[in-house]
């Protein structure tokens, strides 16, 4: 590790040239997917983001200027920057450096995070202290396109885009949620990504003739005769612009110097805006690269096969999508909902053999528990399965939409009770306690994977909204 | 009531002539203002839908097409309209009419609403249940603008957009909020709304030459004699159709006829459809037209001079503004915050205050109390007050963001306990429950309006996350 052993701090990264820098990515690069194929935790996302990290944090001065990393499983790199590269191979473990950014932790990790979708407000409400304080530091926010599908990132975005309040937003798209991702936002930004990236030297007005789609070619020439005024005039009104955001990009954030002259541009702008750069999951390990989505989060994992270095075995959420397949061939009114965990919560077996009945929202329970309650009104036994801890996201929604309408929709909870080493944002420590003060809900807990198959039968056929919770992976309750 | 009076059901409505109609909505307008100058409710945005209501029930067929009003405040036509005119004099009051849509009332009423921005994720989920279930019927969701603030509404454009399922959702744009609306999405409409409007002898592709900014007028006669090809593509990307979304609009929604022309249009395309709708606040009564804000809801008025017919004394949310007012004077880190309940909460004195230190996020409770968490990270003191019932809405962001990193933030919950005649939807029975068991929190609940004070002295520079609970108006909490 010849370069990573000079680098401390960030001040130590800022002496380095691009040649070392690059060589700096490899080294880390190495690193992680030692330390992850020891500890398990992120892989994919973090090797999409050492560019990125390298770049944000040569360009800004944390802890000054405030980096806010949203839902935060992609702060490895930026744990090893920022003088915690001694302990990353305690990283997810009892006492040992935390999965996700946490202020106790370091004065680098600005803002605690975990769930999804909070870092852009986060930063507006840190911009718009510093504001009042009068003081002078930069705030970014850096976000997947996954958790830009979470209702209240889009909020944040709509609140800063009306301020004119110094926020940088940098849409880090790997064109994944934890699976794909899913939506309007989605394919708008495939779009995009089309165009011709932004780099170092390019003009950044030149991307506007970039976005013509095709059509006559006799027009396409006309319009790119023209100067600046018609490209601007081309593109008016795309997304985040319309939001009124300043939009830069796209750039390919698996390159530094690119990055950074991306970023050397946002800091001379004013007001709110969005750099859109595009990484790729699973960067450099090829094996991830290709299987993103299971080495979003992994086990520990042989690193020449990419195999788990212990077998799985059955667990609660397995047995619940195998249980659901078999219901839902019986019973056509059968649906199942995700908020982006297909395989999290065992729906992918689900998925293949009813690609007609199953529904990922997006990162977006809100959304998804007011869909089941439609559908449900319509007469379909929607089934739905999410964390315990995100039902905090969609709780008005099991209050206000399915339980007071008392509408048959099956909330399943999964990862019900401590979940271990993805830390405190993620134990499912609440939802009994919340949910049991619900009008007309019933809720089951089943003890064993048998109870959890009947409780599941039982469920479809109640008429009612029910609630079974299930702990993570295979966990048995004890018989007293 | 000529007109009225032979109208019992929307099929009666079909019956009438352009003429009848116009007439209607007249009769409508009075009738709806003499109800709730007697009864108080929601009075500015029932006057603003009156002609949307005639055109929806005239070119759709409820109960079989679906129509689902977003919170559903609008509602009071579609309650006259659909065989419950002779109940409206009861409206919300005990045992009445509620205020809301209510399926137990009328199986016009598809979906029961009564909290912000639910209307698209349900519409979706009914959709979506026809086309498993292989129906014919359309499914239409009516939001207004200051709804699509809302996160749940923006998760549920993001995955409509991205279906191919036919679902028409109707943008009620009112300019308004409870207040003004606030947001980039807002800013965008405004920009939009400048055009010229579709009217039913107009054809669609014309608004397309519309939305080309001012630039050298050489380029603009070019532009505009091209035909539809070209035209399509000046706009590609406008807001709604990066969203995957065919947009059309806007329209008069003040004139039955090019509503009615361009809900024709919409029933003809495939997909997700958005119908951009301009309508009036008030629309019909001068002084709600000048107030929208004060007639969003009322209680009881004198039509005359729209003077309440009792004379409002100090309540709780009054008390709490004046005393926030007075700490503010003297800590210049207070800030205030709100999820567009200025009014409401009684922040309006606050706002003209200290207009840099005042906050308005939107129907967005989860962004706005994440945003006060960076806030308190960044040493301010944030005040923040929603309804008892809308915090719901925002328990995640209590749990994760705030008390979980034990920021110093003050929730106040106003509201809280039996708030009457908004009915089951808004009762802020279950905050307590829900709050007392998030790590960190400290819970208060003034008896008076003394205690609320001091409370709201001691909370601001407790250096914690509180809670002050206190009911709506002046309700005194018995002593013992």
């Amino acid at each position: 590790m010849e370069i990573l052993d000079t680098v401390n701090s960030p001040k130590d990264l800022k002496k380095l040239n691009k040649y070392e820098k690059i060589k700096l990515a490899e080294e880390l690069r190495k690193l992680i997917i030692d330390t992850v194929s020891n500890t398990g935790g992120h892989l994919a996302s973090n090797l999409g983001v050492v560019e990125l990290t390298i770049a944000l944090h040569s360009i800004f001065n944390a802890p000054k200027d405030k980096i806010v990393w949203d839902v935060g499983h992609q702060t490895y790199v930026h744990k090893i920057l920022t003088g915690r590269k001694e302990r990353i191979n305690t990283l997810r473990t009892f006492e040992g450096l935390a999965g996700f950014p946490k202020s106790s932790e370091s004065e680098y990790d600005s803002f605690n995070t975990g769930h999804s979708s909070t870092s852009i407000s986060a930063a507006l409400g840190m911009a718009r202290a510093r504001d009042i304080k009068k003081e002078k530091n930069y705030v970014i926010a850096v976000i997947g396109d996954g958790a830009l599908t979470g209702g209240m990132a889009l909020e944040a975005l709509n609140d800063a885009g009306n301020s004119k309040t110094n926020l940088i937003v940098i849409l880090n798209d790997n064109e994944m949620s934890i699976a794909k991702n899913v939506g309007g936002i989605s394919n708008f930004l495939t779009r995009v990504r089309t165009r011709k990236l932004y780099n170092k030297s390019n003009k950044y007005v030149k991307r506007a003739v970039l976005r013509i789609p095709k059509v006559g070619s006799r027009i396409i020439k006309l319009v790119r005769k023209v100067k600046y005024g018609i490209k601007q005039l081309i593109i008016p009104n795309m997304l985040f612009e319309d939001l009124g955001f300043k939009y830069l990009g796209p750039v390919d954030g698996n390159n530094i110097e690119d990055v950074e002259a991306i970023l050397r541009k946002a800091k001379d702008l004013e007001g709110p805006i969005l750099i859109h750069v595009l990484t790729k999951k699973g960067k450099g390990y090829k094996i991830a690269e290709e299987n993103p989505d299971k080495f979003h989060s992994t086990s520990a994992f042989e690193i020449e096969t990419g195999k788990a270095k212990k077998a799985k075995k059955d667990d609660y959420s397995k047995v619940f999508g195998k249980k659901l397949v078999e219901l839902a061939k019986k019973d056509e009114k059968i649906v199942a909902i995700t908020a982006a965990m297909r395989d999290g919560t065992g729906l992918t077996e689900f998925a293949k053999t009813f690609p007609d009945r199953f529904f990922d929202a997006g990162i977006a329970e809100q959304h998804a528990l007011t869909m089941a309650a439609g559908m449900a009104k319509e007469g379909l036994k929607p089934v739905i399965s999410i964390y315990s801890s995100f039902y905090q996201r969609g709780y008005d929604q099991v209050i206000h939409d399915i339980c007071m309408q008392n509408l048959p929709v099956v909330m399943c909870v999964d990862r019900a009770g401590i979940v271990g080493n993805d830390g405190e944002t993620h134990q499912g420590l609440l939802d009994m306690a919340f949910l049991k003060l619900v009008p007309n809900i019933t809720i089951m807990a089943p003890k064993d994977f048998i109870e959890l198959e009947q409780m599941l039968e039982f469920a479809v056929n109640l008429g009612k909204p029910v609630v079974i919770r299930y702990p993570r992976g295979r966990r048995i309750t004890r018989k007293i």
